[in-house]
């Protein structure tokens, strides 16, 4: 816990006491007082209350701004992306990069290939690289490594669409994926749909967000929970295999969510094979995160979307915040929004 | 010029003269010495043969390794991108980060929005953070500013489908897009097509080969030129206008190109909007790069294709193999591939 000075104190200016005087006071160091507001671990509970109480009688004001300016002397960013050729963060990461550099930061990017033991592995190559802080979009979320990497790091961090234990003080940006997937799968319930199909991503939280929609939407309307969900990489493999395993099962659904894009170019690439009829008279699909394929495929098809440039600019500004002295994380949820098509229509 | 050891004094070890002898030897100070064998270019024609004299003489051998250390003190690469959120430089940027991350690189990037005005900043800007060398995707070929800081900058550089003028030396990954281009324009002309529109993004390299490839393969054939060619930016506006433009004109085209993937979604917008058939008894499509739209849009859509990591790999080694002491720019070029599909027919 770093020293917070009073309100008070922070208006002074003239006849301010200096760090030495506080240290003459308390008769130590000059760098255990330097430990003690700074908030360093290894300080004796004596020595904490020796040290405030000088602090306190002088009315010592540390100089927060020289302080931060020599904690972030690079002035740049550093963001671990999971996948950059996937269009969502390759959005988001346009988003991050403009508001960084507009604030005078530069980004270093790294690609973990979804990847969890190169997100522990990037976090501490940019933190040898001295970043100012971190900007994360993390392959997983319960990685001991990546956790263990996290819990020892000073660097503020900013989440992207990702939650860890409360013993990790990170910023997050949130995407409020329950409710574009509650508004698609009532929209389905409405058309006559009983058996949907969700094709997930990793275990991370879009894909538990959605799938909590599913089942909530399914109690709410007391309604037996005929959907199947099948979690996999974030990747067209997955989405074209998941498909074929809903398809070829004993109760194929007459619906399906795919929960990403390069999901849905699998599932796609599965459907347009067998020559699967989409939507009116067919399988009703909905997609999360819009492309280009979603509105040009024809049928168009249905989606839950979000503003991914403007996530990664939020993601940004909430970085920048903590670089400029706020001390305490914090977590922002942008909104999603279901946009039904074509792709969906009653069962067959 | 920097001073270029001959080979038989490379493999001296013991017995080396050191700087200070030929500075001793010259009559000059240490600092012209340095002056000169670095190709500092304030230095008199009478003073540089002065000290090759003496360097000659001493058969001394600078330090190569040490003064490229020196050089590359931040192992970073700096990369101007145009646009991220395409998928062609989402690829592109992912095969480079991986191959500067395995060199022990870090990568900053930048985005330029496609705006030359923004390439010259970011150079800059990456130049001041101290990047040991740039990739340049750079969104124009000819922008003053842009051409005048890397006539000024010592940084190595590698240009990614580009082409500057020679007094810039710089590495280039250059894709055949002539190869490619001809190929499609003859699979048009072999079906019978003989007025082909041809929507072309920013007049940088790619647009200029593509358009000598149109233009070669009607003279080879002794045909009429008959097509038309549309340049402007390259986003999904200019690929539907554009589409406008050539539907709507007193002589519209039976097959039209899109030099580019952004381009392609606009067309296929405005194509989709008037119902126009495509492929079989409607209109001829050929596209530039693959996405995942090209693949599963019904009919499948003719690209010319190349391969994106790869071409960001390689830029990544070019400029890899400068930082690690090679002088000379190179430049590579790498293949594209047509495949022809069903959007691609005799015309109605």
């Amino acid at each position: 816990m770093a020293y917070q000075p009073k309100a008070s104190e922070r208006t002074g200016g003239a006849g301010r006491s200096s760090m030495r005087e506080v240290a003459e006071l308390a008769g130590v160091a000059m760098s255990s007082v330097s430990r003690v507001l700074s908030g360093h671990p290894d300080v004796s509970p004596a020595m904490r209350e020796r040290v405030m109480e000088a602090v306190e009688r002088l009315g010592y004001q540390p100089d927060l701004l020289a302080q931060s300016l020599r904690r972030r002397a690079t002035r740049t960013a550093g963001f671990v992306v999971g996948d950059i050729s996937n269009p969502l963060l390759a959005e988001i990461t346009q988003g991050a990069e403009t508001a960084l550099r507009e604030a005078g930061y530069s980004m270093l990017l790294t690609n973990s290939e979804n990847d969890p033991a190169l997100d522990a592995r990037h976090i501490r190559l940019l933190e040898q690289r001295r970043v100012d802080g971190l900007l994360l979009s993390l392959a997983a979320e319960d990685s001991p490594e990546t956790l263990d990497v996290l819990r020892r790091s000073e660097t503020p961090v900013v989440l992207i669409d990702r939650e860890l234990g409360a013993d990790i003080p990170a910023s997050a940006v949130l995407s409020d994926h329950r409710a574009g997937m509650r508004a698609a799968v009532a929209h389905l319930l409405d058309l006559g749909h009983r058996r949907i199909g969700f094709i997930a991503g990793q275990p991370v939280r879009p894909s538990r967000e959605r799938w909590l929609a599913l089942r909530e939407v399914h109690e709410e309307r007391r309604l037996p929970a005929g959907y199947e969900v099948l979690e996999g990489a974030l990747a067209p493999e997955h989405g074209r295999s998941a498909t074929q395993r809903l398809l070829d099962g004993p109760e194929p659904p007459t619906a399906i969510v795919a929960g990403g894009n390069q999901l849905l170019v699998g599932a796609l690439a599965e459907l347009v094979q067998r020559g699967t009829t989409i939507g009116e008279g067919g399988l009703s699909l909905v997609s999360c995160d819009e492309i280009s394929l979603t509105e040009l495929f024809s049928p168009p098809i249905a989606v839950v979307r979000r503003d991914n440039r403007e996530l990664g600019r939020h993601a940004a500004r909430l970085l920048l915040r903590r670089l400029e002295g706020e001390e305490h994380p914090e977590t922002v949820v942008l909104p999603t929004e279901f946009v039904p098509r074509a792709s969906c229509a009653p069962p067959a």
